[in-house]
């Protein structure tokens, strides 16, 4: 049995997505980030990083969500989330999943979280101006580079296909249409319409 | 074979020591930063994110450090550089890995390179002021909690490691010294005496 500890509006969405695509047996658990429980002592014996996802194994705690990931598609192989065969297709599985957590959700964060980086006012606000043209490069490339279709990966859904969809969930807040880049909004909106997206999405409303 | 694209000062080092810990055979070619090669059409044809490292395989370019690390262990299994056969461990070295490049990295970055988030000149130094910070808090979780010792992930050395010694060795430009973390200097130390660190700081230097 697993534990995995989320917040709404967060790139856990990826990782609870792919717990219900891999069919897996877990208890989720919300935080609440507008009450700071993820600095609480009791949530920073969980992870002492203070953010989410984290999830609770039988051998301890593991997090970051690329990790995540892939540790969800390996312990759960009859779901086939990932080519572990194929060294050359694994690479781009994790290079693609390495680009959406190192540069996008990066470029991103800058708009909700600049003080991790800056403290004044004025320059929170110089890269809340600037995250949308960040986006919008990141976009252009994963369209044009990274996305091979129909899935992320190509034939096969794999584990990197809620991770796309949690990012370009993020679009709207930088002002930016998803029908900017249409391959990526089909994808988005192939990926709104599976049962286990549907689930994860009602289950983090409620 | 191999080429292996890298730059010097980057975080290209890491891939490059596992490529020497692999015994891989490959071509390294130098991209040289100063002179804005790796915006030249030649190389954008490459790599299309302008970036370091990057890998050109048999299959096609391969790119992002825990993708390039993790592709040079699973293709080169008699150096057993990553514990492939146990999901926990290998999901820990991964996290490790997905630590470094999206927090630890960005922390870094916001010194060289604050352009890529913010515009005006008093922003990039406000992002200058607080980067030692951001680098002493990612030290002091590694050195807590991640690092096992007396490699990064335990008993066995791994592709975790040169990637650990890459990031440590920015430290300096950010005024810390290593000796602030105990654990990390004797890690760092002990890898600067290895025959493949040797190698290949010699052949980035020529």
């Amino acid at each position: 049995m697993l534990t995995f500890y989320y917040a709404r509006n967060t790139c856990a969405l990826a990782t609870h997505i792919a717990l219900e695509d891999a069919g897996a047996r877990y208890d989720a658990r919300k935080i609440d980030f507008a009450a700071a429980q993820q600095r609480s002592p009791e949530y920073l014996a969980i992870n002492p990083k203070g953010r989410v996802p984290a999830l609770v194994t039988p051998r301890g705690v593991l997090t970051e969500t690329p990790a995540l990931l892939i540790y969800i598609a390996q312990t759960h192989p009859q779901a086939a989330l990932a080519p572990f065969d194929d060294a050359f297709a694994f690479a781009r599985c994790q290079a693609f999943a390495s680009y959406l957590a190192s540069t996008v959700h990066v470029a991103h964060a800058h708009l909700p979280r600049g003080t991790r980086w800056a403290d004044e006012p004025a320059s929170i606000e110089d890269m809340k101006r600037k995250t949308p043209a960040n986006m919008r490069d990141c976009f252009r490339l994963i369209e044009r580079d990274l996305f091979i279709g129909p899935w992320a990966m190509g034939e096969t859904y794999s584990v990197i296909d809620p991770y796309l969809y949690t990012v370009t969930s993020w679009l709207g807040a930088h002002g930016i249409e998803v029908a900017e880049f249409p391959v990526i909004a089909d994808h988005f909106r192939r990926m709104g319409e599976r049962d286990g997206v549907k689930r994860v999405l009602a289950a983090e409303s409620a």
